[in-house]
């Protein structure tokens, strides 16, 4: 208003106000342009992926961008001859579409923009490459532009990289002030190792932030909307993304396709390196991961992304089941001139099951599962919620965005299925989802059309406006910048070192042969029970096994002989830790009954691991609260030290089982900040506790083992201490590292009212067959002077121990 | 072949032969008959249950019993005089129906028989009492019979009880070698202490072995059919009956039928009281409690019951949500001419939340159900087991008996329901069970029937091949003195110990208004999160609430303030708690990321038990593996005392979080044997281990309370010690018991980085007012010395503490 009235009052104004606002426009026009220029190198631009995705997915670029400030140049590079790739991209440039949302005139006129600014150019030697920097450089000069930054897009097999890397580094970096960022395709690496050495490679010719590893998943809209719907919906699913709230989730790629004609490829990778260590992976930490603040901080994401991978529980052979579709091996001989015997281990099929260690997801599985030659074509990540009501109706009156006791889940749909778009679902009596309304829209009605168990109208669901091609939207994260869509040099190791441990392990598996689509029934159906996977479907034959399988006590095959004059149970090793643990609740049952308290002393090592596990798992009747844990021996390093048998004790048994923290007794071996120090009188401490506490210092029962010398708690032959005299609890020496020791005495030990020692494995067997033979010798044979004085002594032989 | 022989050869010896026959025929009949003869006593004969039940048991014992070697006689008795009870208990005679495998000939025969042995008789005075022995006895020596017992039916009102007691005792008791038992109808009480009396003055009469206590549940055949169910099927349900596997347990009981006509029972006893504390509590131990070996011996299974009574979580106000039909309080006015005003609290609809703190239930929610004017009449318990299954074919191609994706339940239908009948349906997808072929049959199809989410034919259905009232099946149990099926005192007073704290939170607990019938709509449906339950419609206006109203940091109505220049933070309690939770989380992530560590030094007693149970249930990401926790204080009482804070501290947080066993440092009150022993010098040991471990003996972070005289840690008004010097930890004494304490000193407090000061409730209303006037002044008020050398201070108080 008043500066109305000041130009009204002089006239003149309005020609110097023209004048000095065209003068701004000018200046605001060129500031974008002072943006800079960027260049995009396209390497591999004659290639599968280039004509598929890559050339159209620069154009997307430059739909999105023009007139935002940059200026751009697209070179598409390769080994063909310069005359054979012009014409190769002349074709492909001819062919790029634009989105609905653009006129055809404008799409005509912005492609012919497009088309001017990209070239061929053939990139072989290192002075092709200095060639193409000079000519940049000549460009921006030319053009008076400012250089923002170069592209290198590495469409080309792994082995091209470090020549073109090298080439890059050496010749065509942008001049200060500009970045680089080189854009990889997957494989990177093939385990561990080759990952590392490939990274290490890279990492001599770029800086981390430098390097843009793709893997395509990241840019499949619904999987990118993953962390953008967990931040828009925080309020909602505060409260229900943990343990306490989610059932489980799945994270599925499911194809209909077969490996025919990529065997050669895939013989060398298998469906685990191929699908599962990447895309399914990546998923995985997207759904994991604590939420940052600030979900736009490429930076706060792959810092939770990684600890999320360190969060993850290590796999075993037990976390995964194998198929392969029975074709394979047949087109592996074809397409490889294998010899008509040869048959393949590679699996085209594998569920996995992997558990995070963290408070929020402890103990919820997530399943993880591809295949080829499956029944169908879908990919989806479904967090299926607890049913934790109960609904007081019939439910034939249930209604369903009511009723809590329909399934509650949400569906990130990566496409394909039954649907046949990407999509996210949220079950209506879960809560109504914000979703960004300029890039999604709800669904419309497909009657009949059920999705997991449920009607598609049980859901609200939210489907993109615009498809985008996976591609599309990763270059254009390359271009802002956008670090957390792609894979880090740490994300990276971090995937192989979770999965390396598993695939050497099922290196030599067989895999379960499918018939393929949907012949497959249920065949490929599987189980998890605790942290083991296997198939629901036991045997081709035995359709339906059902759980009723578990071995009870009475059905074991166990021999019962006598050994050292002792009884001795043995037995196949699952069957002897059955039973083991079986007679360790009743004798503590007993003992509870009869004085209140039942006092156990342990030995450490890897031999009772089974037995800690078997005990933390199955024995719902043991009187925990009511045991005391005492150790047989301890290595001389602090409690917390993976080599300590306390620590063995804490991560196998303690942790899953309610002892009383008063109950545990760890050995005193770290006293004053040293171990063992023979003035601290650790040993002397423990005595008196073990007087203080158990009566007549006799031990309830007292686990032993038998070393390949014949040593047994950490009594080692010709022991100084401990295998006689009055000395409860001793210091010793160990032939082997830590050699310093602290240890129950044999005296100590043939006070108990029962011990038992357990044997277990091939290596034990010579050392069995010899002890069976002497007499009482501890100091050669200090597993010989285990004889309760007026206790029992039970001797538990696996049958390679006993019978070798 | 021999004996033949020698007939052949010795034909006179035939006829001898079937002389001795028939000589030991008749020996054996005689004694058979010599098991004796047993009188049985129905009191109350011409009540409602005995017209209704109790004589056509009695007569079905007698069909399933005549001829087995015992003989009868039945005694109706009651107030009514004898001309007008003779006429009752003919006419009930005459009604007397047999099972329908009974020929209507042989009926008639024995139903004569029955009536023949039975006889009205008036029984009022102590002489009736004495009369009726003598006539038994009289009876007895007249026909030469040997007694076995005398059952007394107690189907009076409860305040007859003692009196038909104190007449049994006296003059009624059986010779000796006999047995007597009484059986006694409920309500056995209406609270812990009523049970408790009227156990006491039972007890006086009887021993425990002779009261047989019905609960009627016990005696229907689906319920009865659970022990020997799980004994039977106990290779398939061994591994699969744990919380491993199973997902919930639902004992349910729906009526359609309002207490109209009966309000003035109802007023007094409500739901819970009716059904819940008996019925569904009973049922809920079967199937909890551990299996005995041997499930025919009641006394195994009565011990076992027992202990699955103790390991019942005890329940809280949030373990119940109530209801009352809307009719209620207007039939309540009606029939006890209440005045218009009068609102009835009694609630006729409860849903509870009961979990078991055992390895085997340790997390798995039992729910109990059950009201009147619901949407139909049905009971049953429901096992659902976890899908531990991916099924890798699309849904629509699972098949019911194969897929382990399609819902696996066991359940036990009481009756009524949709089936109309008692049944035991197990999933196919499960396992075939085992049922005794001779009572249970398998149930005919019938198509279109849907139960719990799948159809009739998903299911192995059994019921029983004569269907059976519960009374019949108990006075059978009674007569074979099946102790089991019957509630003990020890059982009810269980009970009772379980039910009466959550009758006695919820006494003035409004219950929610339902309609009645299928216009209930969701309105009852309820929910479990944690252990706490809540109806799923929060409000009658807002019917889709959905789990999104959780509350966020942000949400708070946090006061920020100053309390003796320092910070206070003032809220509700539950927001006041929460932000003391993320503060203390965002201090131990920060501390970890710098030190690696972080050690936190906690206060004991109740007010800190909210804060330790949010820490416990909702911070997924503190680093609990790298927390060190210390105690402020502790009583001089062994650790595992519940006076101690220790053992607070382990049952409200350590239980539920990962700390690893030697980052934990209870305060040294018990050594050698003695509670805090000046010569023992817990107190240096202590601080030693403070000084060893914490860098500069400074906590991270230090939690206290403040007491109504001011105190906080252990530190009284007027403390000899603690207060200032150089000691660390100090011993000290509390005005109020227990009197001994060992404490964190003043300076050693003073030390850490950030002292937290937690004050909630109006009792601390005083203290604060004073408190916040005075200045530093420790030996007056200890609290006032609290301010930390270079750290931070901030008070944490609720708006009642804070603003009364």
């Amino acid at each position: 208003m008043l500066a109305e009235l000041y130009f009204k009052r002089r006239p003149g104004w309005w020609k110097m106000l023209a004048v000095a606002m065209y003068m701004a426009l000018l200046a605001c026009l060129q500031a974008q342009e002072l943006q800079g220029h960027v260049s995009i190198i396209l390497l591999g631009a004659t290639g599968d992926l280039a004509k598929k995705y890559l050339w159209q997915g620069l154009f997307q670029l430059y739909l999105d961008e023009v007139g935002k400030g940059y200026s751009f140049s697209f070179h598409g590079a390769a080994l063909t001859s310069t005359k054979q790739g012009q014409e190769f991209i002349a074709k492909v440039l001819e062919s790029l579409s634009c989105p609905e949302d653009v006129a055809p005139g404008r799409c005509a006129e912005l492609r012919g923009q497009f088309q001017q600014l990209s070239q061929y150019r053939h990139l072989r030697t290192s002075e092709d490459y200095m060639a193409l920097s000079k000519d940049i450089e000549a460009q921006l000069q030319h053009r008076g532009l400012q250089e923002a930054g170069r592209i290198f897009y590495f469409s080309v097999p792994p082995f091209a990289y470090a020549d073109i890397a090298r080439n890059i580094n050496s010749s065509c970096r942008p001049g200060p002030g500009a970045w680089l960022r080189v854009v990889l395709e997957k494989p990177f690496g093939h385990d561990r190792l080759s990952a590392q050495q490939l990274a290490t490679e890279l990492g001599s010719f770029f800086q981390e932030k430098e390097m843009y590893r793709v893997d395509h998943y990241l840019g499949k809209q619904a999987v990118a909307q993953i962390l953008p719907f967990r931040d828009q919906n925080r309020k909602a699913l505060d409260g229900l993304w943990n343990r306490h709230h989610v059932e489980r989730v799945e994270i599925i790629m499911k194809e209909t396709v077969d490996a025919e004609g990529r065997t050669s490829f895939y013989e060398e990778y298998g469906v685990i390196r191929d699908v599962l260590q990447n895309h399914l992976t990546e998923v995985l930490t997207l759904v994991a991961m604590e939420l940052p603040h600030d979900v736009s901080s490429s930076e706060a994401v792959l810092r939770h992304k990684l600890q999320a991978f360190r969060a993850l529980r290590g796999l075993q052979k037990g976390s995964a089941v194998l198929g392969q579709y029975q074709a394979y091996s047949e087109q592996v001989r074809r397409e490889q001139r294998k010899p008509d015997g040869f048959h393949s281990l590679t699996p085209t099929f594998a569920g996995i099951l992997v558990h995070m260690d963290n408070l929020r997801w402890e103990g919820i599985p997530f399943l993880l599962m591809s295949g080829k030659a499956l029944d169908e074509r879908v990919g989806y990540v479904r967090i299926l919620f607890r049913n934790q009501a109960y609904c007081a109706q019939n439910e034939k009156r249930w209604v369903a965005d009511q009723s809590q006791c329909l399934p509650r889940q949400i569906i990130f749909y990566i496409g394909h299925g039954e649907l046949g778009s990407p999509a996210v679902l949220v079950s209506q009596n879960l809560f109504r989802p914000s979703l960004p309304s300029k890039s999604w829209k709800e669904v419309e009605g497909r009657p009949g059309l059920h999705l997991f168990g449920r009607p598609l109208s049980d859901y609200y669901a939210y489907s993109p406006v615009r498809e985008q091609d996976a591609y599309s939207v990763l270059i254009s994260h390359i271009f802002h910048g956008r670090k957390d869509s792609f894979i880090t040099t740490e994300n990276l190791l971090a995937s192989w070192v979770f999965w390396t441990p598993l695939l050497d392990s099922l290196a030599h598996e067989v895999p379960r042969l499918y018939p393929g689509g949907t012949e497959n029934g249920h065949l490929l159906d599987f189980e998890f029970s605790g942290t083991q996977l296997r198939f629901s479907q036991q045997q081709l034959e035995q359709l339906v096994p059902g759980p009723g399988s578990a071995p009870k006590p009475s059905d074991f095959q166990v021999l019962q002989a006598k050994y050292r004059e002792s009884p001795l149970i043995s037995a196949w090793p699952e069957e002897l830790i059955v039973k083991l643990a079986e007679d360790i609740e009743a004798t503590a049952v007993r003992a509870v009954q009869r004085f209140g308290e039942f006092h156990l002393a342990l030995s450490g090592g890897s031999s009772p691991v089974p037995l800690f596990e078997q005990l933390a798992t199955r024995h719902y009747g043991f009187p925990w609260a009511h045991t005391h844990l005492w150790l047989v021996d301890e290595r001389c390093v602090p409690l917390r030290d993976p080599e300590s048998n306390f620590q063995g004790l804490q991560a196998h048994l303690l942790q899953h089982v309610r002892v009383p923290h008063y109950n545990v007794h760890p050995m005193p071996v770290h006293l004053h900040q040293r171990l063992c120090a023979e003035e601290d009188r650790g040993a002397q401490m423990y005595a008196s506790e073990i007087s203080a506490l158990v009566t007549n210092s006799s031990f309830d029962l007292v686990l032993l083992g038998m070393g390949m010398d014949g040593h047994t708690a950490s009594l080692f032959p010709q022991s100084p201490a401990g295998l006689e005299g009055t000395q409860l609890v001793v210091l010793t020496r160990s032939p082997s590292k830590p050699h310093e020791r602290m240890s129950l005495s044999l005296p100590l030990i043939n006070r108990a009212r029962k011990v038992a020692v357990l044997v277990m494995g091939r290596m034990k067997r010579e050392i069995t067959m010899l002890v069976s033979r002497v007499g009482h010798e501890p100091k050669k044979w200090p597993i010989s002077g285990v004889l309760p004085s007026s206790g029992q002594l039970v001797w538990y032989m696996d049958y390679e121990a006993f019978l070798g």
